[in-house]
């Protein structure tokens, strides 16, 4: 295979976001809405400033090292739990606002914001390895919802370009038509949760095959598992949540979108847990990894329960510790034939990666921020 | 103790270039003109581009592992080595151009260089960890002279504060004055040769003073070991190259140079190889360790020998295997009490750290590049 041509700063950022062997055991916990109302069903309060900080302060310390890498929002979680994260660890900052503006279709569908008096300069600047970008996306969705995302996503990798600086861009998908709902709303909705199921595959590979494209410089694509495995055959008598529900694919229809995934993605993929419990997502990072994902990026799977012990500290530690560290170690198992991320078709193999210009000249060659 | 402020670029940059312990074991494969004097001699004709790159590149993937940072030049080193220093290792690259403009006094004295096309800026892009500046230095040498090298200090501390990237200077003393003479000249002019060496503290302690000032910005200060211990009493009898000298002082005089250095230092300070053997800077690093040092940035007192087996690539590898490694874990074991960066005066204790503007605004107080 010809040589795969790469920058510093990409090459260095992806290795120092991956494991020593190439595979992104990632955890997240740059959550604020979600985290809030966590929180709030914690202590029956409004959540506060020093909530936040303190539950990320506790999850980080004890959990980031851990991790191949940690993904933190520049809010709550990075200005008072940066020292916590490891220096061997990678640092992944969201540029992202958090929540949506809705908008479209009776203002059913979402529109991203990035965060104002941040952005991936500051993230560059700060020392992080990475920049991720959550998106809510649908392809279907109003054409104007649609170019919105599509124009940030393409703004932040032209930036993370000009930085030289891996991008992880994270798509989520959400169902705003009259007959779609929630897995979580089956009993209340039976066909609407269905037909979101059913979708789900196809919403998947579209923003996939959207966001492979050159034009936005993806690096790392963190993506929804492509089906929900509370409708797959083999899971949909309530192995997750206790609710038995129709089933509109089986366990191998399932392991076929997961390698469409990879066959579209091109780039690094990995999965996000949206907010699944634990079970369900081992079951997903297990056949993600057989079907070619490089790893996973994990957020409130992973620690989600701590947060009902808050405000006693000591019993959030304890959590962690105990059940935190245990989660991860069976994420580590299940992941362990994900791709590591210089195999995937991108890069071929490692020994393909060749630095950009190398040579004598290599040092006047390589750009400086000027076209940032 | 008051809490000590920190920006996220300095913080996570230190912690990268030290090991878990706080302690800086780096390595130096930023060698250029030394360094193709060595492979002229080894092979007997004039060194190329890829003689340079090819040997580098050996030394990195056989020692930078055991490295808490590797340090390397932009032109023969990092474009075809890159890949090898391992991501959890941190990345010094060299801001200077090598060698120096003779100048002052009769020529001798010496004016550095930047090193055209380059600089903070495309470092900080490029995903290093710190810069590097070298410089010659001698507080008694022409005032222009002085002010030349003061001014390319202050202007690399001010780019990598702009970049918020910590700064490694490195200060090398030099004999220019007529009743001074290099230790290895000392059988042809005895009485320069200890007038140097007498000197060496003094040179010493007034580099650091001055470059300890804030204006600088120095993080981390580079230097020599401030005596020579060819000269010192308990090693004069030709203990390191056979050559018997007249003391010019004692260790116990020594071990208090050391300590004065580190008064005036106040920032975390590593001692420099300078070409000596590996048996006389496992010394240094010992007596520099238990006096304040926080480790050792070393090069050629690592891997020289290596250099003598080129263009044998097998035999310079093992070499490199067995006798390289070897030399770094008695490295790590002589610098066994070195201070932890974050307990040096500086800083105090790793809990007096905070992030500068720790808080809900951080993320709009934190700047850019704008002001660089």
């Amino acid at each position: 295979m010809e040589k795969v041509k790469i920058s510093p700063g990409k090459l260095r950022g992806l290795r120092r976001l991956a494991d020593e062997e190439g595979r992104f055991r990632m955890m997240a916990i740059d959550q604020r809405g979600s985290l809030k109302r966590m929180i709030k069903k914690a202590t029956g309060r409004e959540a506060t400033y020093e909530d936040l900080a303190q539950v990320k302060k506790l999850i980080v310390k004890v959990l980031s090292p851990y991790s191949s890498a940690t993904l933190i929002d520049p809010t709550y979680g990075f200005p008072n739990a940066a020292k916590y994260i490891p220096p061997e660890v990678g640092l992944l900052l969201a540029a992202e606002e958090t929540g949506y503006l809705p908008a479209g279709t009776g203002e059913k569908e979402r529109k991203s914001r990035l965060l104002e008096g941040w952005g991936v300069e500051k993230i560059k600047r700060a020392g992080a390895d990475g920049v991720k970008l959550l998106l809510y996306y649908r392809d279907d969705a109003s054409p104007e919802v649609v170019e919105h995302q599509r124009r940030i996503a393409r703004q932040v990798g032209e930036e993370c370009r000009a930085y030289d600086l891996p991008y992880v861009l994270e798509l989520v998908s959400y169902p705003f038509k009259e007959d779609e709902a929630k897995a979580e709303d089956y009993e209340k909705n039976p066909e609407a949760a269905k037909n979101f199921a059913r979708r789900k595959p196809e919403i998947v590979f579209s923003y996939v095959k959207e966001f492979a494209k050159p034009e936005y410089h993806v690096d790392i694509l963190k993506v929804e598992f492509p089906a929900d495995l509370k409708f797959c055959k083999e899971y949909a008598d309530g192995a997750f949540d206790g609710i038995k529900r129709d089933p509109v694919y089986d366990l191998s229809e399932v392991e076929d979108f997961v390698r469409e995934v990879t066959r579209l993605a091109k780039v690094p993929w990995v999965i996000l847990s949206a907010g699944v419990g634990i079970e369900e997502f081992l079951e997903e990072v297990e056949i993600a990894s057989r079907g070619g994902a490089s790893g996973f990026l994990c957020g409130r799977a992973l620690w989600k329960y701590c947060v009902d012990f808050y405000p006693d500290v000591e019993a959030v530690e304890e959590w962690l510790m105990t059940s935190g560290v245990e989660n991860f170690q069976r994420l580590y198992a299940a992941s362990a034939q994900a791709k590591p991320f210089f195999e995937t078709e991108a890069f071929g193999s490692f020994s393909n990666l060749e630095l950009t210009d190398k040579g004598p000249d290599w040092y006047k060659l390589y750009p400086g921020f000027g076209s940032a």
